[in-house]
């Protein structure tokens, strides 16, 4: 059989890559909003096809987003099989005004091409399929099976991913996941991540009058933003330290092996803090323990609060109802639904039952073994594609990565094309040209050394 | 000289007041941006120059809303003048959705007339141009020489009525002022107000990283919702008690006299409570405590919270400011430059420098002596026209009052009708026409009473 080099493909078709994934971003697919989904999966599998791999679309229920699936047998090597585990749909783009460029506008500016989803999945997404197709073209094989699992309520949190994957645990059965992303730090080191962190997103609200009523009556009548600052306050102290009785309970420490590759992993705190302008960390972490934060750290994060009159100038009024966004990320060991029980029993223990609480979802952290072979396989392919790679206990994100593990008894790694600094969910997200080909080369030495052993 | 009847010619002219009305209401003129501005003052105009009042455009200076300034003599009494002080400008309609009809539709349902200033302050404005306008077609006279000062900048604090008072004094000089508005209870009662409270309209802010981050993130980097939860947390306790040192230094208690009146004022709590749905008060006051609070407590209201993703559904963002709008009720003796010194000094003291401060304006607390004539005249005129009405040391509202008492040396009077569930400030305003009736026969009474003492 002749080996004609994958690698070399890949340098040599990086416009078409750039193309394909200008075409995804400019097909706006929030899951928050139910906006371009069953499009975007359509495209998806237009580019598929021309990969030369086979796709289906899988539907669970009416109003559900569905997966594309792919899949591709390998001759020479049908008794492995990697999955790429990825997502179609992206975060709002609100706001919209902070972006330079129209939020989907797909637009390539020298090494950076813009937009929603650019890196965040699309990006991501783009890099396996070429490195399928570079190996098919240049080889007509595939060094192991391949399976693509694409979903689209990533960013809504991936509500029904469990229930795909036990409706299709015989379909999805894999020896290995490659996770929706990886990420590529400051110095354009790929991490090669074992886990994730869980989430637990809930929307408290404080309701009292019927009416938006006038401020003068602020004497007596009761105001829900004060309402709600009070109730959320007993949540966390200023450090970031979680007030809910048992919430760390299950925790476990970090193993010692973790803490070695903890010690190793490079972490420049003035790059991070140059990039977001920032002065000092959350509880004026350092060194180690701001690094073991991020890594195993679990947060209590106000992703958005509402109240009242919030346009320009001065508005007297008394507001009816005052709402909060809250995203806690759970680490190994918490069980969101435990963690939901304890934050209702909080909040009714300190006087709070009249605060509604609306669960948004809750996801359990995963983390996969550092001793499993798969580790070396990804690690290798990183090193000869990127020159050097880093070792990452757990992300600091959250993924559906435990029903996976739970699910398909599957080792899941993350390794990928997103530069830290992408601004991924927030205004003026871009994809590095540069790392897309270094990623997708790397794929392609995932399959081969993942094959080969 | 022929003596007819102003209150006959106001019943039979019922279709010109609400007509009139109706045409102010169409006209939006919210200053809070600058919208309709001119265009309501020109309105104005033409509407006193259909009453018989001359009037005239006065200006300070480039960007300020000017004020309409209308006089006309009395041949029978030029020796004592009366003003009656309003605005043209109203609150922003803000949320729109909320409103049955459109904003600005002056639609008529029977009694009710409906939009943004249909009471605050068109409705109480129409009143005092038709009994003008009645005095003057039934008798060719009024009782007493009157002077209209309609300003544009009410809704957003009166920043400049004190300039224009000191610009205009002589012009403006008067014997007493009916002051823009004067609520009518839920049993169709007037109250003959005295007083004023200020206002302290500040907002604060924080800031952390320059972009909204992914939540993930909030390991590392601190969240500004959070920072102003903690900064504002430190001003009130849950009971309303504000907690800024020496906030209430210069507050006086009520005099015997003041307590009285406060003893003998209705309020049925009840009715209010049922009118807003709400089931207890602020710190759980009753009776007397409630009423008291209401006249003369200082208050700290979130006028509006807003920082991060505020949409449908969920979004694991950190943001990178947060943003609170308050308000401050002042009471008499409360001077507002020294309450935003203390404000200053205090969330400095509890360490909170990095927030951020920006003064809307602030506003003295008047009240007017209850032993002035001024008060007799204008209470025998309310109980004739509705009945009976209502002593009131002072409203729980804020107006320019100060300036008015301070530099015009003038008692000032509140008495109209506004009815207390009239939804001003709020969707759905409106104003009565029975209520509008009386007020206008009772601005006659008020005229006659006020030229004959």
């Amino acid at each position: 059989m002749i080996r004609m080099n994958p690698a070399k493909h890949v340098d040599s078709h990086m416009n078409e890559l750039v193309s394909d994934l200008q075409t995804l971003i400019r097909q706006p697919s929030v899951s928050a909003k139910n906006e371009g989904i069953e499009e975007c999966a359509t495209l998806v599998q237009k580019i598929l096809k021309k990969a030369g791999v086979k796709s289906e679309i899988l539907r669970l229920k009416k109003g559900v987003a569905p997966i594309v699936y792919g899949e591709i047998k390998s001759k020479q090597n049908p008794a492995k099989t990697l999955m790429f585990y990825n997502h179609y749909d992206v975060q709002p783009a609100e706001p919209f005004d902070l972006w330079d460029d129209p939020p989907f506008s797909g637009n390539r500016k020298g090494n950076k091409i813009f937009g929603r989803g650019a890196t965040d999945d699309k990006g991501e997404l783009i890099t396996r399929i070429k490195a399928v197709e570079a190996c098919l073209k240049t080889t007509g094989d595939v060094p192991c099976n391949v399976k693509f699992v694409i979903e689209g309520e990533e960013e809504t949190g991936s509500e029904h991913i469990e229930d795909y994957l036990k409706k299709y645990q015989k379909k999805f059965s894999c020896d290995g996941v490659i996770w929706e992303f990886g990420y590529v730090d400051a110095k354009n080191r790929p991490i090669v991540g074992l886990g994730m962190k869980g989430l637990l997103f809930v929307e408290l609200s404080a309701k009292e009058s019927i009416i938006d009523a006038h401020s003068s009556l602020a004497a007596l009548i009761k105001n829900p933003a004060w309402r709600l600052i009070e109730a959320v306050k007993t949540l966390r102290d200023s450090d970031g330290k979680i007030l809910i009785k048992d919430w760390y309970k299950e925790v476990t420490p970090f193993s010692k092996n973790d803490l070695e590759i903890i010690r190793k992993e490079p972490f420049d705190e003035n790059d991070f803090k140059k990039e977001f302008g920032i002065k000092s960390f959350v509880g004026n972490k350092k060194g180690l323990e701001a690094k073991k934060a991020l890594i195993g750290g679990a947060t209590c994060n106000i992703a958005g609060f509402v109240s009242g009159y919030t346009g320009d100038g001065a508005k007297t009024v008394l507001p009816g109802s005052a709402l909060v966004k809250i995203d806690f990320r759970l680490v190994p060991k918490m069980d969101p639904k435990k963690q939901i029980s304890r934050l209702k029993r909080h909040l009714k223990s300190k006087g709070f039952s009249d605060v509604g609480i609306k669960v948004y979802h809750g996801e359990a952290a995963a983390r996969t073994d550092s001793s499993n072979p798969f580790v070396t396989q990804v690690k290798d392919a990183a090193d000869k594609s990127f020159g050097s790679s880093i070792l990452n206990v757990s992300n600091a994100g959250t993924g559906p990565m435990y029903p996976f593990v739970e699910i398909l008894k599957a080792p899941c790694i993350s390794i990928g094309s997103t530069y830290m600094f992408a601004k991924i969910h927030s205004p003026n997200e871009f994809a590095r040209v540069d790392l897309l080909k270094k990623t997708t080369k790397c794929m392609c030495l995932i399959m081969e050394n993942f094959g080969k052993n």
